[in-house]
C-alpha cells in the first residue's frame, strides 16, 4: 500500500492548458490589426520566460506578459481599448467554470476510501485554490499544497513535513518535467497521465519503460486497478 | 511557554506598504497628465477591492488593477508607453530589496532559540517565497504558511494542521484585521505592533486593552520580554 498519493491538479484532474490555449488565440487575433501573426506566439513565451522569475506561473504573470507582448509588437501604439479587452481575457479565464477531465471525480473519490491524498499543484496559490473549492474535489483531499515550483527538492521537503517513506509515496501527473522526474529521483513512484496539450515549457523525454517506479497510463480511469496491482505485489 | 509563535510578515518582519504608497505615488503622477490628481488613488482603491475576488492579494494583482484604472480614468486615452511603465513599476516592487524593520533579524534570532516560529503571510505565493528567501530569516522559521485570507477559520485549520492548542500559540502583526483579531478569536494568544502605515482594507478598530491574550507593543524589540514574563506567569 501507498502511505500517499499525490496528484497534480491542472491537466491532470481539470482542464488548465486549453483555456491558455484559447486565451492566447484570442490574444494573436487581437494583435493581428497591427501586424503578421507569425511570431505573435513565441514572443509571447519569450516574454513569459524572461518573466518567470519575477512573477512565477498562473493567470495574472500570463496577463502581465500578454499586456507586455502586446505593448512590445505595435511599438506602443496598442490602445487602452485593446488593453482592456487583455484585462477581460483574464477575467473570463479567473472565472471559467472548472472542468474536470472525464474518470477524474469517480477514481479520486474511489482512491480516497484507502488512501490519504494529497493534491500538489505548482502556481498561483489564490486562483488554485479557488478553482479545488469550485472542482466540488475538495472534501477528497487530506492535504492540499500549492509550491512555486516542482522540483526534486520540492518533493524531498514534502516528504519530510509528511513523514512519508519515498517508496510509500505515489505521485499521478501530466507533466513529465514536474511531476514524474523529480519524484522518481527522490525514490517516490509515479504515474505519467498525458494530456493531449503540453506547455512547450514543460516538454522533457520521457524516461525509459524500465525505469523502476514510473509508469504510464492513457486514462485516469486505469488509475485504481494499477495502485491495487502495485499494492498487492507489495504485500 | 508557547508551543508555536508565529509572525506575519508584511510590516511586521519586513518592510512593505511602504512599497506600495511610492508606486501609488508614481502612479498618480503618471495620469497627471490626463486629469486632476485628486480621486486617482479612491478610484484605484475600488478597482482593487472589485478585483480581490478574482486576483487575491500582491503586487501582480495591484499591478492588473493599476492598468485597468489607468484605462478607466483616462477613458482609454493612456498610451502602451504609459502602460509599458506602469508594468516597470511592478517589476521595480518585485525586485526591490528586502529591508527588514530595525531590530527584526536579533529578535527572531533569539526567539528561534526557544520556540518554534512560523510565518503566516498573506498575499502571493512567488512573491512571499522569493522575500522570505532574500531576508536571510529563513533559517530561523521551522513552518512557513502563505494564505489566501486570515480568518479565524485559517487559524483554527493551522492550529489543528500543526496539533496546537490555542492557548499556547501566540500570533505577532501589525494587522489588527488579519493578525489579532482572528487569533483571539479561536482562543489564541496575539501581539499587536503597529506599523507607521495602515492599508485601508487592513484598518480596524482595536480591541479594549483588557481583552483576553491581547497585548500592544510599540517595537519588535519589546517581544522576547512580554514572550518570557507570559511565559512565567504560566508556569
Amino acid at each position: 500500500m501507498f502511505d500517499l498519493i499525490a496528484f497534480d491538479a491542472d491537466d491532470t484532474l481539470w482542464h488548465s492548458e486549453t483555456l491558455y490555449t484559447v486565451t492566447q488565440d484570442k490574444f494573436v487575433h487581437l494583435l493581428s490589426a497591427y501586424r503578421e501573426t507569425d511570431g505573435i506566439e513565441a514572443e509571447l513565451y519569450q516574454t513569459e520566460m524572461r518573466n518567470l522569475r519575477y512573477y512565477g506561473y498562473g493567470i495574472k504573470s500570463f496577463t502581465l506578459s500578454m499586456i507586455e507582448t502586446a505593448i512590445q509588437l505595435t511599438d506602443g501604439r496598442i490602445r487602452g481599448e485593446e488593453i482592456r479587452q487583455i484585462l477581460a481575457f483574464a477575467r473570463e479565464m479567473l472565472k471559467a467554470p472548472v472542468e474536470l477531465l472525464e474518470g477524474a471525480e469517480e477514481v479520486v473519490r474511489a482512491l480516497s476510501e484507502s488512501h490519504p491524498l494529497m493534491i500538489v499543484t505548482k502556481g498561483d496559490l489564490f486562483d488554485q485554490e479557488s478553482k479545488l473549492a469550485r472542482s466540488g474535489l475538495a472534501d477528497y483531499f487530506t492535504h492540499v499544497e500549492v509550491v512555486t515550483a516542482k522540483t526534486s527538492a520540492t518533493y524531498q521537503a514534502l516528504l519530510s513535513k509528511y513523514h512519508i517513506t519515498p517508496g510509500r509515496f505515489l505521485m499521478v501527473g501530466n507533466s513529465l518535467k514536474s511531476d514524474i522526474l523529480p519524484v522518481l529521483a527522490v525514490g517516490g513512484q509515479a504515474v505519467y497521465i498525458p494530456y493531449h496539450i503540453t506547455w512547450v515549457h514543460e516538454a522533457v523525454a520521457q524516461p525509459a519503460d524500465d525505469v523502476m517506479g514510473y509508469f504510464e497510463l492513457e486514462h485516469i480511469r486505469l488509475l485504481p486497478a494499477l495502485v491495487e496491482s502495485l499494492s498487492n505485489a507489495k504485500n
